[in-house]
């Protein structure tokens, strides 16, 4: 069956592959000190027009999002993130699990405002008894959000200049950051992004992989001894070359980039066949992943033609689900689509 | 200057004091296992008519909850709290730091309902991907809340049912809980009380004492070796007497209870004297401590001759402020604060 | 150069990656629910002769010594761990990290001895205060050892057996099982060892997977919501078909053994060379680790022909150095190794 | 029964009841902000000639030791402390459970030698892996000793000067503080020793107060918001007077030297007592904790009539046991002490 579940349902994209057999055989030191390591680093800094920028790599999501939060926060500090956001709802805990609280902040669409932002800070400093609380030390925002919404240019310069001026580090999630990059909405460059924040990751296991995240400490902010930090938390890899080689390639002719774009060009047809539908989107995502509503029985007759994933309850017999495209995403597949929404929605103009 | 600020302005109840002279020269075993802290958990569990109870003593709040939390948690559980619970608020992540996150729940005057705990339950175990989720594996409530209001009875059975259906201990704060007990709108015994929830504790430092607070496992679930868990958080006084004496001393002859029915007198005549002033209650409190809303010219007056604490900006001219009474309020403070308030207010009837 | 550095110098062996490649648009669910990683887990199984088992997988192996401490151990106890263990010398605090404790037994060889640990425990459980320290709460074995030796099967069992009667479990890090099993000293098949211990992984990362540890709970002893305690330690990878198909591999015909069995002929050679030099062994190792000692001259003279590891100092003029074989080891690696040894070490009988 | 079990078998010394009782009425505010806590904090520092110290207190030695140690490392570091040393041996792994390792040294009569901690270090800055082991980020040391043996001024000054070095903290547990500054071998002032370590405390517990360690951090190097981290790891007392007031009194007109050095004098008289009986003596101890080896049936016998403790086998026919002093030693105790080991051992020359 064909499937929209996630876009981590297939493997890697075969350039990856390749280079990985290819490279199968060459000696290299472990850990992630081999020279394909290094070279990705490099590429990932020029991409970025960032040479000051240290680079390091990660397994995956959950993993990169706990190893930055609990080696950049001092003791008394936690991480402000929106209600939604994954490191609050979705990581089993994984922040608390380092011993730092996620500091909630409300949320549109998956996005705080900068105006909340600012208010929660200033009501914590002006908080007479505010040494017995949680001091904001960190501020997480997911770049697509998970809504697969996107914030903007100014929004994201808005929520910049506020952790500047407070001298708190901005961490942006960047799990799904090609498929941000490549939206039709985005209104920001990658070296642009880059200099707004103070740390954020390229995704790579969304975006083609199969496993690995690149995480940039744009201004010399790498904690100190990171890779035993990294050890520690048992997520030092022995054959750090799994992941240097993989975003070598993925930064190799922009193979990054292009394999994101494939996925948005999936997205907007995905968008135009539930348009065409009259079904009702959830949230206006630009990117890869599309959150609409289902009626619960049409829902179960698309069930047994397509494979999506449920997000949650909408009311009693509608329900919000979601469909991913990602660089695996075949015109087969959207055509499959296509034709079953059809059959159920009426020959709405099939 | 007078003082209601908080419960903790003055020392110990002086019958403690005495307590601790008059046993000071004798040899007694370190760590609690002293015979004054064996009587004092006799006496506790008498009163609690319960005497399958385990009762152990620690120093203070944020201490016990961190402790008992942390140490009845499974790995991948978390507590579930009022938004404005203590431990969500004011311990500065004291149980995340024991790796558990605080699962916070809407709050109306310091309370959850048992509907509202239903639903987040249910919606726990009806999300397909609540294994990357933090599992509820205990509710949190205070009582008195940090509002000064009270579950009733009914109220607090509705919620011990569901934790009962659910497996899930019911664990209550009680910090101040004689003050809950003395209080006009308290329509439950102590033995029943105690038998709704799984966990408990007897504030001790709120009510009279220097420190200690008396945690009370209802039914033979304390936790395996929980000395030990106790002496690795850095929660185990060497002179286990100190906390031992005091409890041995708050329940003989009910001094414990005498002690929180004064407050509780003085509480009322504090209402009194808003009431008559028309000062506007923040929240209707029956307990010790009383919230009221104050013009910030007039605030600024009362400061001056009184001492309170402030709670929350309430809007660009009003203040919510805290003013509690004690074991140590006396009669003359509260004449003093009838007169402060009537010369700000208005004769208003003084 | 060719290198003797590790067991992880090249990529994964090529059947993997041609089963990766094979496999990669296969759509499939994620977070190691896929049928390749369910077909891996069965074949384990059978393999060990165990259908009661329940496998894991995890990406390494510091990652799946923390995972499994830490979700096993009650709050109050320790892991009983050579002092040369892995988890006490080369993990930079890993478990320390999960907030236990290691408890150090002296070691002969890489291996500790069952009338330590017998007189270890009783000790402990002798001690009027021990309610003030560290429980034992498991031990951990490394088999092969970091010194490349191996337990016998005795050996095992007196240690399995004081475990079991004092119900600790053991633990065996099994990061290079496949070259204890193959090596010539092994008196133990798969399935007895599996029958002794209560928990151990079979290793992948260095015998010849990318990356990848296979964790065998013996007797339905894996705790409770293992997926969510791997998820909050940032271990579970969103594409677990990585390892699953990996493991499939290696656990179709044989491969893992056959080419852990290549490894110990390599190392069997090794041997040779070195014991025909007359150099001297550090330990007496029967697997792919080989530890001998150098003069400091010629061991910088051997070091522009071939890479191998720094172990430790061994006095001011000689060095501990390690040569490791892995599945990648070719003959002409060993022809150029035996060369080089000639030249250097005088034409012993080259 | 007359006791020698430990320095802390009795209440308080009777001026700091007394104190507590004076002051019980006065309104102070919570949590360490009392002037009785800022005039104790002020004549801490004037005897110590440091006026640039910053001094806190917390509640006992473990949790001392375990918020100074997890507040003062980095993520990647653990403390360096002798085998023997209380948080390697006798806290039940409380380090540990804040996430860092305590990295042993060998110790003679529970002391490290410079050359040793010397040595350690230079071997972890030499070993080619040290980023997969843990960094030495402290040194522990206690003084005097869990043998009540002191390091001379010399030994101090050869350690402090390494740890200066190296920029190590040194960290100095002076739980019985107050017994080796009166103790006749000690050779250096206490602003000789405050000026050679980083942080120390000196302990209120064993030497006259109900509980309270006074935390001194000799060069401005108190952690950043050291209040929210005490508070987060519950070791925030809300009436931190209690603490303030004792120490207070303790440091008004020499009471913590005299009460130190009735003590020493008891224990003088101790040693006198078993020297003269022919005891032999564990260790050379010349503070208040005097460790000798009794014969088994011998020790059973002075039981029944004299309280110890137990503190390890020596042989099968033998044990070594601690006998304490403090300032509630009477001279009738001694008395009958000598009286009851003549009777036992002979009338050797009572």
């Amino acid at each position: 069956m064909i499937s929209f579940e996630s876009d981590y349902i297939a493997g890697a994209h075969p350039e990856l592959l390749k280079r990985l057999a290819e490279t199968n055989y060459e000696v290299l030191p472990g850990y992630g000190t081999d020279h394909y390591s290094e070279s990705a680093k490099e590429m990932i800094k020029k991409v970025l027009e960032m040479p000051e920028a240290e680079v390091e790599f990660l397994a995956g999501g959950t993993q990169a999002n706990a190893v930055i939060i609990s080696s950049m926060l001092a003791d008394y500090e936690g991480v402000v993130s929106a209600a939604t956001g994954h490191i609050s709802a979705h990581e089993a805990g994984a922040i608390e699990y380092t011993g730092h609280e996620v500091l909630q902040l409300p949320q549109k669409d998956g996005k705080i405002s900068a105006c909340d932002l600012e208010r929660f800070i200033a009501e914590f400093e002006d908080d007479p008894n505010h040494e017995h609380m949680t001091f904001p030390g960190m501020v997480y925002i997911s770049w697509p959000t998970e809504y697969g919404t996107l914030y903007t240019k100014m929004e994201l310069e808005e929520i910049s200049c506020i952790c500047r001026e407070r001298n708190l580090p901005l961490f942006i999630d960047g799990a799904r950051l090609g498929y941000g990059l490549m939206s039709r909405a985005c209104d920001i460059t990658l070296p642009e992004f880059a200099r707004l924040c103070d740390v954020f990751y390229i995704g790579g296991t969304k975006v083609g992989a199969l496993c690995g995240e690149a995480v940039v400490f744009t201004h010399g902010n790498r904690p100190k001894h990171f890779m035993t930090s990294v050890k520690r938390r048992g997520a030092l890899l022995a054959k750090g070359r799994l992941i240097g080689i993989q975003f070598d390639t993925l930064f190799t002719d922009g193979l990054y980039m292009s394999i994101s774009a494939h996925a948005i060009d999936a997205a907007e047809e995905l968008k135009d066949i539930f348009r065409k539908a009259g079904i009702p989107f959830f949230v206006n995502s630009p990117t890869n992943q599309q959150f609409v509503i289902l009626e619960n029985d049409r829902m179960e007759r698309l069930k047994e033609k397509v494979a999506f994933s449920f997000w949650e309850k909408y009311d009693d017999t509608h329900t919000v689900v979601r469909f991913a495209t990602s660089w695996s995403t075949r015109q087969e597949d959207l055509d499959i689509l296509r034709q079953a929404i059809a059959e159920i929605y009426g020959s709405s103009e099939a």
